[in-house]
């Protein structure tokens, strides 16, 4: 009985993936991806081993995610080492909770090797830092979905002003992502970052606001929005003013209980 | 004049830095680090390289952050490559954004490398699908504070039942805290995961809900506390369950937009 690996391979460069998943990958005898894993990650598997592509691409799935289940059951019990390679991190918006189960269900061994997730590749491309305590105290990664045909993120409700929403998979109806995030709540001047390929030779980054969100174009998958007071030009700067006003009011009695 | 790399440290454990920090590390001429960071990672910094903690622990501050900034814009005009060392990720809770603003006024070269945060490492070791498509739409990065000498977690406000929240250095008030959550809204059944030192060996886990929080002891920092839907054992099985009624009802329209 081998071991199954689930492995972030993060943004998409192979210098991006973790000392441990390069290892791993390195030992795998078996290695099931994600479409949009990129070719420079997939150089770093053991060239003895098994690859293969079980994710879906422009709609058209190669394997059920219940297909993909039994995939990694079986696998295990012909392989040693058993990788299954997914974008990002595993554990954000990546469905490694479906594989977790059908594993623990078999009574396969397995292990979860994080990985940067696409938030913070955006961020450190845009030079956002997502949670600057002198703009924000938290942030939100979240999707943009549809229900019952229409965009809908009334799931964020009453974000604060000192929220950063991470937006993934916004795609490509930003006019109508504009106006559900008004809907929101949100002020349709709140700064906007989109980036597209964060980490990949392909990167490009998209300075804006909620209410110039329909404007843009082009911006090809995989993308990625960041929506806050932190994603403003020279936020920094503008943080600067805003903090020395509040640090000799209020802000000393609200640091981190650490 | 150097370039400064401002590089996620990761949660502890040195194969969970990224290929590229690692890289970096061992060619570093010198690092500034936070205390947290550990002796293991920092076994990873080339030998030549002048290593100096700038941390603070048990509220003894080592440097400023302004003596930081500053000694940062100092080091890239004596060293050639200059590492800013952060626990997890730089733009997660690790005010970058005050050096960024440093080393951009003074027109320093610099780059963010990107880390695991530890939400990722701690969700890894617990096994946890943050974003569980059946259980949970969107996950909350944020801390507990105090206002006006009261703990607060007002700034939640109106999380859905389909959020998952990740409190940041929760500190040791864990009744506190469960008060404070039930003030914003969760269900004090809500399920918990604390994790304390994850990705370390001194690594432990607790299982619990809101209410049971206050029961909480020897959690050791640095720890990061899961609430919500995902964070239930067997979480997973009773997703599948509820993942059933939801594919034969109203789900089939709410697929991400990709």
């Amino acid at each position: 009985m081998g071991k199954v690996y689930l492995i972030g391979a993060g943004p998409g460069d192979p210098e991006l993936l973790t000392v441990k998943a390069a290892r791993i990958l390195a030992t795998a005898d078996i290695v099931l991806h994600d479409a949009l894993v990129t070719q420079e990650v997939l150089r770093l598997v053991s060239p003895k081993a098994r690859v293969i592509d079980v994710g879906k691409r422009c709609g058209q799935k190669l394997l059920t995610q219940d297909e993909i289940n039994a995939y990694l059951v079986h696998a295990a019990a012909a392989y040693e080492v058993v990788v299954r390679l997914k974008c990002g991190d595993p554990l954000i918006f990546g469905r490694a909770g479906e594989e977790i189960e059908a594993l623990s269900n078999a009574g396969v061994d397995f292990e979860i090797v994080p990985g940067i997730t696409s938030a913070l590749a955006a961020a450190a491309a845009a030079c956002v830092s997502l949670t600057d305590r002198r703009l924000a105290s938290q942030v939100l990664f979240t999707t943009a979905h549809r229900k019952g045909g229409a965009m809908s993120v009334d799931w964020i409700r009453a974000v604060t002003p000192d929220t950063t929403v991470v937006v993934y998979m916004p795609g490509g109806a930003y006019a109508e992502l504009a106006n559900a995030l008004v809907e929101s709540g949100f002020d349709p001047q709140t700064p906007c970052v989109a980036v597209s390929c964060a980490a990949q030779p392909s990167q490009q980054i998209w300075q804006t606001d909620i209410a110039g969100l329909g404007k843009l174009k082009g911006v090809a998958a995989p993308a990625l929005l960041i929506v806050g007071r932190v994603a403003q030009p020279e936020a920094e700067s503008i943080a600067a003013d805003i903090w020395k006003q509040m640090q000799s009011s209020t802000l000393k009695d609200e640091q981190p209980i650490t």
